[in-house]
């Protein structure tokens, strides 16, 4: 039996947005779903019961983090991420490859796998698929991702196919090495860059491993958005319909329309809390720098269309306040509201498919958020 | 009609020790108590209804800091400092005279005021009586402290009685410019170092002004113990019995212990939220390092007594992490744990008013808690 089961609810009849269920050993989810980040065990500055509150209902956390901070046999010991960090909802963690492969001139790959530097101490690290299946068997969240190379945009053809080929074989390798399949679903990541038959290539190899999603990575790495339009259209109608699809790294409110446009079920992103730390938020209007002179005596709310519990609560100018002050609680409150933006979004974004009307829904979100062809223009520009 | 009312309820029959209940705008408050410092209009990391959650009844903020940033007017203007920070509790202001003479270099001080220049900005700016009734009357909260001098430890028999005359003639004039005495209760500050006759004539020339409550002031920097207590027990008696008496900036456990037992009813301090940035902690076993190795796989609570959302919920183990990793979450952890405690501390101290056993609980705290003459060994000694 599969740990974790897709149901496909309904399909937008003009898009191939689709609304569908994620049933896991720690609860339903509700697709299409965008995941917070808790790199290190903790979604940036939240308590595990306010993303509860906020209707999260699957989060994702970082094996490269937790693997060497605190280790995976420490999070073992404590019962699994999820005991570990008192999270009663689904997890889902990555493979560490994006990581790994980011730490630049610090690694070294192989088709056996990955030797590394860690970041915090400089420490001789390895990882290849079947360590990293460990990792995350330890680690224990709902999806587990397999160990891919995600290569950077641009990339030569001839070093994309190169890359396919290893990251196929690791899929293959992180299959027969995964140890706990009863608990834990292992998705496979679609690589190929911005090449169709690649794309093509891959899908077909991880399909055959009939495994219980898929992931499509390589994405939101610098290429132009329509590349990444491009390669979505084409990538996901070759999935199997009964599979949840996950496209990871992606989250600004534009490309959450974009990819569920084209068929994505899932998304995780850092931006709306790495967003918030630095006193950005994410409004119906556009983005707001809070920092902004204009709002030290703003008595209004920082989204006046937001029903959380931050916008029922308090002004810009206290909110401006503790942020120009450095006051923890300054982040903790754009924080909250930004994740609790990009998850009303996805609620509203699942109203509109099941209402048949996720086109219309889409034109009149850009149109109040200010959104157009040379990119967000945001509240700042709408005043 | 005085904005602030004091309830005497009962005495300890064996010691100095009082309870009472003080009728602010903002509620009615249990005596005696701790009152969380918000410095910056935000105790640091928690939201306000963590604080009323936790059952704080009157929150300390900083005028010198309000002042000079967001600006007292802008507080105004946003409805007063309740309704800035949205705190609906009592608030207590103190009157910047601790932080400015703090500035040493910084500052000039005649009879008329002290000139400084802002941390922030270097900008001059000067503080008289009547400029910080000016600010605290803006600012808006319940209790507001007179504009005193708060002389260091040691300081000589001629300073401290220049010191004193100032202090006490700057009260008068803060009684004579403070506009909102129906809404704001001013209370008066008791100096006099180390010398009983000088804080004789401070608590005279205080009690002539017939002021709704009194500080004792000017302890807790530096002084040895034995002074501290000697000056306490000297001077509270010598205040009105039906107003409430206010011991500044002081609140470990074992001086909260010590001050009731001398007659007080109000204290606030940095300390439970200092500390807890730092990642040490308040458990009814002493205070705990979270940082030592030995609380890294550590599954037991902060403090196996407490019944904290903290504790009810989370690891030392996982507490250890998110502070050695740096997360906003851990301090915010150990900083709700710390507030609980000491909030808990003093409703413990109430109940054993209540029953006439005030000395008991005492002893048998310091027993727990591991304090002896030689300070507090706390946990990491007991263990």
């Amino acid at each position: 039996m599969e740990p974790v089961r897709f149901e496909l609810i309904r399909r937008c009849p003009r898009t191939l947005a689709r609304r569908g269920r994620l049933h896991t050993p720690h609860g339903t989810v509700e697709t299409p779903v965008f995941m917070p980040v808790g790199t290190q065990a903790t979604v940036k500055t939240m308590a595990p019961w306010e993303l509860a509150e906020m209707g999260a209902g699957i989060i994702l956390s970082n094996t490269y983090h937790l693997h060497l901070r605190p280790g995976e046999d420490m999070v073992r010991e404590m019962g699994g991420l999820h005991a570990f960090m008192q999270w009663p909802g689904a997890i889902l963690t990555d493979s560490g490859g994006f990581q790994v492969f980011s730490l630049a001139d610090l690694r070294k790959i192989t088709d056996e796998g990955v030797q590394f530097r860690s970041h915090l101490d400089g420490s001789l690290r390895f990882f290849s698929p079947e360590r990293v299946m460990e990792i995350e068997n330890a680690l224990g969240a709902d999806i587990i991702m397999a160990f891919d190379e995600c290569p950077p945009y641009p990339a030569s053809r001839e070093y994309l196919e190169t890359s396919l080929r290893r990251t196929l074989d690791w899929a293959r390798r992180c299959q027969r090495a995964h140890a706990r399949p009863e608990e834990q679903a292992l998705f496979g990541i679609v690589q190929g860059g911005e090449h169709l038959d690649l794309r093509r290539q891959a899908v077909e190899a991880l399909v055959e491993l009939d495994l219980p999603g898929y992931a499509v990575g390589g994405l939101s790495v610098g290429e132009p958005k329509p590349v990444m339009h491009e390669v979505l259209a084409y990538t996901t109608p070759l999935l199997p319909a009964d599979k949840p699809r996950y496209l990871m790294g992606v989250g600004t409110p534009e490309d959450l329309f974009e990819g569920v446009e084209r068929g994505i079920d899932m998304f995780d992103c850092v931006l709306p809390t790495r967003i918030a730390r630095n006193g950005t938020v994410l409004t119906s209007r556009g983005k707001l720098v809070i920092r902004n002179a204009r709002y030290a005596r703003d008595p209004r709310p920082l989204d006046e269309a937001c029903d959380c519990r931050v916008c029922r609560t308090f002004s810009r100018a206290y909110i401006r306040h503790l942020i120009k002050a450095g006051e923890v609680l300054g982040i903790r409150l754009t924080t909250y509201h930004n994740v609790y933006f990009l998850l009303r979004l996805m609620e509203g974004i699942r109203r509109a498919i099941e209402a048949g009307r996720f086109p219309e829904y889409k034109r009149e979100f850009y149109d109040t958020y200010g959104y157009n062809e040379s990119g967000n223009i945001g509240e700042e520009g709408l005043d």
